[in-house]
């Protein structure tokens, strides 16, 4: 498409590389803000800047975060003996949302995926370790995809922390197998989060 | 949904304010972005507000433009004894990206609407009828939108513009009526510039 200014277009770029935005609702979006008040843009891009450089990370669960330790794991209302561990942000902010389980969170960071060069050494696995070590965790509790990859690190994470007596448990598979945690409805995540198995060997 | 960190929800908040962006999909594109360079969020933000604090105006066919006067307006290709009249800018991209049409054009910047409270007086009608005054335009071409308000609006100019002594075309009905311009196909929308038919009283 020929765009009849060059604002236009870069902007229209720059939209565009968000996932899931092509061209033609890059250029909604940018005529959208065209039409709205100068503080419509201004706010959205002070947000995507301050978003992007001063977000931190919870060094203990690894969470997105305003401070060093999220809320989560400073909180007195929740159970720090159970560690739910999980793939991603997006996993934590839907199992949070089903108000179905009140333990501490590990995000890893991804999960093992040969396919795409990520082994375990690129997840937040020994940090997760070192947490266990501690010894005042009874029980982790699993809430990775219903993938080839989930369940290879589920298998991987048994394996590892078995030798350290803790108690690991898996969500139910009432979320249907092949789709993603963040798909799932909160009912279906609630209840599978409630109805945790415990991992045989 | 509860929010692990301030500058997450910031961010969702405002890219939900955009038009088919929910909360949802606003957390995906946030948490893709983090996962990005900083340049990409800063390179997104500056096109963002460059867009919309230094975008100008054509002062002859108010089409969106980075200069004074657009390209199209200035262009010595094109005839301009040509008006194509039509509501918003993306009508004009939709009519350029056809190669169908070679004249100038002129943005209303909407409709005739009353239920909106839009009358003549808030579309650039004025200075439709100015640029016609001049003696130099032959043809005026109404691409407007099928619907109930652009009938309405075509039927208003074509009184107007009437004793004007300028001819008075409309592209033809090719596209299905009750839908609006910009979503029809570029054949489609070509061959209707191309058949355009004389509007009787």
């Amino acid at each position: 498409m020929e765009y009849p200014s060059r604002l236009i277009e870069q902007a229209v770029e720059e939209i565009s590389r968000l996932p899931g935005i092509g061209k033609k609702t890059a250029l909604r979006l940018a005529l959208h803000l065209l039409k709205q008040p100068e503080e419509s843009s201004e706010r959205l891009a002070h947000a995507l800047v301050e978003l992007r450089t001063k977000v931190q990370y919870c060094r203990q669960c690894h969470m997105i975060s305003d401070e060093e330790i999220c809320g989560t794991c400073k909180s007195a209302y929740r159970d720090h003996s159970i560690i739910c561990v999980v793939e991603d942000t997006p996993d934590v902010l839907a199992i949070l949302s089903t108000a179905q389980f009140n333990g501490l969170f590990h995000v890893l960071g991804g999960r093992i995926s040969p396919i795409d060069g990520i082994g375990p050494d690129q997840l937040r696995i020994d940090t997760l370790v070192n947490r266990i070590k501690g010894g005042s965790v009874d029980e982790v509790v699993l809430a990775l995809s219903a993938t080839m990859e989930g369940d290879t690190t589920a298998y991987y994470l048994t394996k590892m922390l078995r030798p350290k007596g803790v108690k690991i448990t898996t969500i139910s598979r009432g979320i249907p197998v092949g789709s993603e945690l963040v798909f799932a409805d909160e009912v279906t995540l609630g209840r599978s989060i409630q109805a945790r198995t415990e991992v045989k060997d």
